[in-house]
């Protein structure tokens, strides 16, 4: 199956829009949330809760599976769907970001990336090519290209310059991409200034690619710096393509960002809170081992339909967190990513029922519980 | 629903039997394997899981759940099976091998055994009364008698001495018994010697107990030992009442146990080595760190029915591990728990169709993959 986008409904009142993006392992209806699975497993999941909690497509980490176990070693075992047990969409990033944020001694060069790994501080060399090569490997859905994470804060000229090594790559990628069931997205940088940013949509635009990401944000940048870059989306990207918010965020950043236009999230808000006790609910952020839910017999959400809010009681995931059972994470992990889909569901319900704007209203005054 | 035992089939050459027990929560077929839930967690896994592995019956223990969350907490929230969800059935110990093993500055007194505990240095006295009234308050389905666990090695004259207490401790909880839904178990103690070990059984079957536990194993004692002292399970204990070892043990003492007549056994083996990694099949036991799986596209286990073997090669369980991701423990438990009950039935189905001996033969020989 070949990668199609289509958009199904519109909100009049903002960008918002509803979707159906359709890949290679299925279709995703949009706005999506996709948790992070970064080697090879949505921490403490099985692929089968995955699914429950309602998730349609999660990500990969580029980096990680190269260097453990090795883009090849997946390659020869199938792929990563069949690796990890995962038959629905994956997105890959080009493993840019995580060389950014994890690696040792790295240096951009203008071929590509040196760094050191952060598990036996091996040598590699990151290449746009090699980034193909990797997700090509991996049999992802859709792949990003390799981009240059602009640091927050970059003088206009770092982040040019930046910018011009993103678009150089982006178009090496595109080169060296060889399937046609796999999409690629290129990513639009040009850190905190409007025109660079402007002129890093245009001109990648002009590539041409199956979809376009905002790169470089939540990278220490206020939020409202944030929010005007979240809110270019719709004025500088194609209508008719999906648009990538990379990296966020909170349920109010991604509501937000949906009236903006955007489609696509990543984050590991849920699943990193979920491992350190902090839940979502409808109501208000819970810490799990707050001593007031010592002898809680509600579960954590009345309204939430997860596995974990159907089957136990605050008391009991208070008595796990402290304890340091695993089946605190477990359980915390599926209410949370449960949330998160539920938000999507919410907000694609009311796009489709004409009241997204009374929703996002809603929802970022009541602070929708968080 | 009161608490039954009944035996539905005999072997001819050896001791072991084909039974069914009735608690509270629901009937076990016995022999059974019991995986152990310190916390009121069976450590990773979901309750439908466990049950997914074909558990009929878990162990909580009563030293951990007394001194968190309380027992007077869980008994608020309706008792331990609705506290973790697991609505079948429940056997606690007495809180008495847990003291021994893991509290501080334990302190044996005539009228109970004083300890600190490991969590925050507490103190608490656990006499046998206590451990009644704690296990009622779980709601266990079965509870067992406070004991004091001879250690190895003792001298007749401290076994004996040990031994006494026992009895006595065994006495008052029988005495401190309130609820006829619940099953209470003796204890058999008497370390090493035959003489004691056959006093001990005599003595606590005088009291009158709902079934029989053998105590005092796994202590540090040589295996041919704790053969010897198994194989005095039938000669001494009543056929008609379910007979356990407690603690028991490798798949190798659990096959030569049930020949020598005993219907339930706990260990922490299946569970643990997961953790660790160590994985058990029945070809050989695997050490899934190993270099030699990195690129293996088999199951663990060809001939295994359980969610891991079916849905994953040994290479993404060894990544997994190696990458110390959660789903390692996950899945390897799923698994080492599924093989465990795997050879319970096998056991059975051995034991109905008149082919027991044959089956522990084959199985010590070849050792079954162990």
């Amino acid at each position: 199956m070949s990668f199609s986008f289509q958009i199904i409904g519109k909100d009049t009142s903002s960008f918002a829009r509803l979707g159906e993006m359709t890949t290679a392992h299925g279709t995703v209806n949009t706005p999506a949330f996709m948790p992070v699975g970064t080697q090879g497993t949505v921490k403490s999941l099985l692929p089968e809760e995955i699914r429950k909690c309602g998730v349609q497509i999660i990500l990969g980490n580029t980096y990680h599976l190269y260097l453990r176990p090795g883009h090849e070693t997946i390659k020869k075992l199938g792929g990563l769907h069949r690796f990890m047990n995962w038959s629905y969409p994956i997105l890959t990033d080009s493993g840019g970001f995580q060389v950014y944020s994890l690696a040792q001694l790295r240096k951009i060069l203008p071929g590509g990336v040196m760094f050191r790994s952060h598990i036996d501080g091996s040598e590699h060399f990151l290449t746009p090519q090699k980034a193909i090569e990797v997700q090509e490997a991996l049999d992802a859905d859709i792949m990003m290209c390799l981009d240059d994470c602009t640091p927050y804060p970059a003088t206009h000229d770092e982040t040019q310059k930046s910018l011009e090594l993103t678009l150089k790559w982006a178009n090496l990628c595109l080169e060296a991409k060889n399937n046609s069931h796999q999409a690629l997205f290129g990513i639009i940088q040009g850190g905190a200034y409007p025109d660079l940013r402007k002129l890093a949509a245009r001109e990648t635009v002009k590539l041409g690619f199956n979809g376009y990401a905002l790169g470089g944000l939540s990278v220490g940048e206020p939020k409202i710096l944030m929010q005007e870059i979240t809110k270019s989306i719709a004025p500088e990207l194609p209508a008719d393509k999906p648009r990538y918010l990379m990296g966020v965020g909170t349920p109010e950043d991604i509501v937000f960002a949906v009236s903006c236009g955007a489609d696509l999230f990543d984050c590991v808000i849920p699943t990193r809170s979920a491992r350190h006790g902090l839940l979502f609910t409808n109501e208000e952020k819970i810490v799990i081992k707050n001593a007031r839910w010592r002898e809680s017999d509600i579960p954590l959400d009345e309204t939430c339909d997860c596995y974990t809010c159907k089957n136990f009681s605050r008391a009991y995931l208070r008595h796990l967190y402290v304890a340091g059972e695993i089946l605190a994470m477990i359980l915390n992990t599926i209410h949370n990513v449960r949330y998160y889909e539920r938000l999507m569901e919410r907000i694609r319900e009311a796009l489709k029922e004409k009241r997204f704007s009374q929703f996002k209203n809603e929802f970022l005054t009541n602070k929708g519980g968080n």
